[in-house]
């Protein structure tokens, strides 16, 4: 095996594969990543077992400038490999397999000879047959991961938490999202061209793994399910997660369908209020702030308290109040990270009691996007 | 003790005060900051016993719209004070100080009350009598800083090598930094109003600390000097320092005063080559490069290994070698950081034997700037 490439194109290729590598892999070829060239090109793999990623530098671009001069394969080690090609000194490199599989990686004056791996040793992609095919555009996949994942659970005692869960169907995508204490749930339009609805529960890792990955250009994002494995593909590169096993648990009754007091708010001035609200939320032991919706006098106050620092109490500017007065009690990074999803926009807030969830929604949207924290009993 | 300010004066004010303050100090009033506010302005102290950095926010100054309603002083939680302050919904805010040295922090509809202490059990800051003053201008204590202090010991088995041993006489200010395996020294210019020679040692964190804390402007920096402290005035901002005690080693008879081996090089070439060496020595347990200079062949060769995960070699490109041959190994981080020192620049080495100690210099200048490193030995 020995090749010339253009090093910034190889770099900007394998940043993706890199992800996939994990140094804290107990299977030391994991360590490595894989370079396999045929005649088409250059496929490079990473893998730590959970995720995998391939990508394919076509010998066909002439960006690549890839001379291929015999092919082959190797595996060498993630860290060292990657660190090496960002400090040759010219734009391009050559690599040649030499024996027992040492590698020499040139490039001007400078030569690295890097002890590598059989190839042969590394596992196998997991197979994922794509006779069915659904396609949704990176813009949405990125929205949907970006409104959800942040409430799945970091815990692993219901490692089915751990999970964002899909329903597919002919049309639409239902992504919901819960560690038990908060739920989101998104509902977006999809392409599937199969007869086959889904029910999958993909980890909160890949998929942010997934979204550094995907480019900021808007594309299509083809997907293709099995049993236990999903494939994302785009431009050139495959990104593998395996699913989760075992059956996430009922989410729709949890999200109240009537309430008794409504807020109209904007969601931006809501999150400032809440960031200075936790800062002593935080120096105390229970980190939990309150929230006092004066219906009568349209007034909402927000508390924070911690015995050795301070308090801090502030009216929040609201554009609407409706309902019943209440007095409830919540934890305020909940909040926070449901109105970041939310960022620049007016959204309601709908209560029910002071112990039971309430939810956040688009102001004019009650279906597609849906946030739900459970609030917490206080003694004070 | 009643005042309103401009946020963000009194932010950009208190920064470098901040700077000085632990949160890992045993004394509890330490990890606050201490505000005492006269008739002329507010004065802000912080401090952690080795470095206090006082800056004063004059009322005559009208950026700062600073009103005063009462004076006094308050010690307050400097880590909630100033996240507060940064979070805050208006361009200004009111401090007050209540009863039992609570404090009240409003703006806009936003009221912390925060738990402060007595301020008369705060510290007196050091004594530095000001009749001898030396000037020198921060650009120039900026460069003296950044050339010298990476070369002090991060090792506390002997303190007095943490430290930047500063010799001061009429005209010159000599600063050497070593640890013991490296050494660097420059000479600059100084205006010394008054009579006296000086001979200290400061820790090179304080250095450091003062570092960030100059701005980028080009400005006076006045300097006053006690047996114990040293007192940098710019700005309205006082930055005390203790100084190191104990006698500093003599430096001196270190510097080899002749050669017999020279190179010529440029200084971003040669750090770019010895960066790729040492991706493979620190690899490896000892973290050594060797070089090899042949100079009938005016040839230069830079070597690196790792037992593990391979070699690299790379011929320097070098400007002039002169000389005898020589083979010589070192830890190449001692290398770059002295080669990072001399930015980009043409740089002379020159050696007298393998297991002596080299130095760098700036091309045409063999005095006011002279780095050393000391190589190691190695059996292979």
């Amino acid at each position: 095996m020995k090749f010339t490439i253009n090093r910034s194109q190889f770099n900007h290729q394998i940043i993706n594969v890199q992800r996939a590598i994990s140094t804290k892999t107990t299977i030391p070829i994991l360590t490595g990543i894989k370079l396999d060239l045929s005649k088409e090109g250059l496929t490079v793999t990473g893998s730590d077992v959970d995720i995998s990623v391939q990508t394919f530098i076509p010998q066909e671009d002439v960006d690549n400038e890839l001379q291929i001069d015999s092919t082959g394969a190797i595996v060498l080690p993630a860290r060292f490999f990657s660190e090496i090609i960002k400090k040759l000194p010219l734009d391009q490199f050559t690599l040649e397999v030499l024996d027992n599989q040492q590698v020499a990686i040139t490039s001007g004056h400078s030569e690295f000879k890097i002890n590598g791996l059989d190839a042969n040793n590394y596992p196998h992609l997991p197979e994922v047959s794509n006779t069915d095919q659904l396609q949704i555009s990176s813009d949405i996949l990125r929205q949907v991961i970006d409104e959800t994942v942040f409430s799945a659970s970091k815990e692993e005692n219901r490692p089915i938490l751990t999970g964002l869960h899909l329903q597919i169907n002919q049309d639409q995508l239902l992504a919901v999202a819960t560690d038990s204490h908060r739920l989101a749930q998104r509902i977006v339009k999809i392409q599937n061209s199969g007869d086959s609805d889904y029910n999958l529960v993909i980890p909160a890792r890949s998929l942010k793994e997934l979204e550094h990955s995907l480019s900021d250009n808007s594309e299509e994002i083809k997907l293709s399910i099995s049993e236990n494995q999903i494939l994302f593909e785009f431009d050139n590169t495959m990104f593998y997660s395996r699913l989760l096993e075992g059956n996430y648990p009922k989410t729709d009754r949890l999200i109240p369908d009537s309430s008794t007091t409504k807020l109209e708010i904007d969601a931006k001035t809501l999150l400032a209020s809440v960031e200075r609200a936790s800062l002593l939320s935080h120096a105390s032991r229970n980190n939990v702030v309150k929230l006092v919706i004066d219906s009568g006098q349209k007034q909402v106050v927000l508390y924070g308290n911690s015995p050795e620092v301070g308090t801090v109490e502030e009216a929040v500017k609201v554009d609407q109040v409706e309902g019943e007065d209440l007095d409830i009690s919540f934890n305020p990074d909940y909040l926070k990270a449901a109105l970041q999803a939310f960022g620049e926009t007016k959204i309601k807030l709908e209560f029910t009691a002071a112990l039971h969830p309430f939810t956040l929604k688009p102001l004019n949207d009650d279906h597609s996007f849906i946030q739900l924290i459970t609030p917490v009993r206080t003694f004070n």
